[in-house]
């Protein structure tokens, strides 16, 4: 999965039928230490997230294997919100 | 899905037989500011795109998961026409 | 998808026997102006491409989804030859 | 499969519910000679791995091909710990 | 499929059961003209191949396509070693 961050949302009204009532997100891929990479992806939220929660993105095939996302033509998907994280027992981030 | 921006049309009479009729498009990615990111696709049309028109556009076996594409070998599909998008609370895009 | 252009192929007698019969075409990606990008791949065909011909070339799983490549492992596959493209109206491409 | 090594860990309470018990471990891609490549993945823990090992992490619906990952939004697990590697008959890695 | 060169190998003891058994090499990626591109991949091998051989390397659910891989969390398998290749008539390869 890569590490986002949730900075936007989309909205779409012409699309394929099986996308309607899908919520789509805009992410922002962040490294281990939170900072921006440049890459970026547009996902399905699974989960519930609010703007500028960090959040986990899955893509391919296994973005389908949610409730909202099975056999969808949908490539990524955010499947968790994350709480914190830690690298060589350093915190990096912790969820207000 | 990647955010991207119908630029041109392609055409290819000979092909794989399950590929007849489908409409293929030129996709440019663009980010989250709309700006062109160097990236591009040649995408299988699901929604009815004009030319210009900001898409999203599924990949890999996702591409898959329309009416028009399933079971071809389709990896890139068009399967949404973008309305509008913000990021932070400000506007980036509206379709006019 | 991804246009390249199709600049040599391939021999291999040693390989997983349901590869067999297949041909191997070396294969550049090209821009949606024609220009070579630096990426490659090594594609199935399955349509019958002549050397330095411009194709259509599908990846992942959607590379078996023709009756060459169907169950083998086979991640690349040319499954349309491009007659023409064009980008904001002007022909950017034409097929001898 | 990719090189990585395991440099954190991740918590995420509310995520998909078939995500419940995974565990998530932050990893860094490395090169053959060992060193960090710069990329990185949060991927689901399938072999009960430790702090700083080297590990081999699978992708795509690959990653699902496990026990603990198997009809999960999942695209990268650990499915291995490294012992050692060389490269050219040069030991590049040995597990202390 | 990726053009690969074998450099090395890797030994695994403790992974996802499913791999007992399995050759585990280090390739790195090179072009159409031989040479090395700075990408690398480890991947099952499903036919034979010996130091220094050149290979095609599939990816993704394709690499499970083989009989040593299939239902295995494998994401890259050498499926051929190369005899020859050649760019525009010229050959650029032949194994010894």
């Amino acid at each position: 999965m890569n590490l986002g961050k949730v900075v936007g949302t989309l909205v779409a009204t012409r699309k394929e039928a099986t996308m309607d009532g899908l919520k789509l997100m805009l992410v922002r891929h962040v490294d281990t230490e939170g900072r921006e990479t440049g890459g970026q992806v547009v996902a399905v939220d699974a989960v519930g997230v609010g703007p500028g929660e960090l959040v986990l993105v899955a893509t391919g095939s296994s973005a389908r294997q949610t409730v909202a996302t099975q056999n969808r033509p949908c490539d990524a998907v955010i499947m968790a919100i994350v709480d914190t994280w830690e690298v060589g027992g350093v915190e990096k981030y912790r969820k207000d």
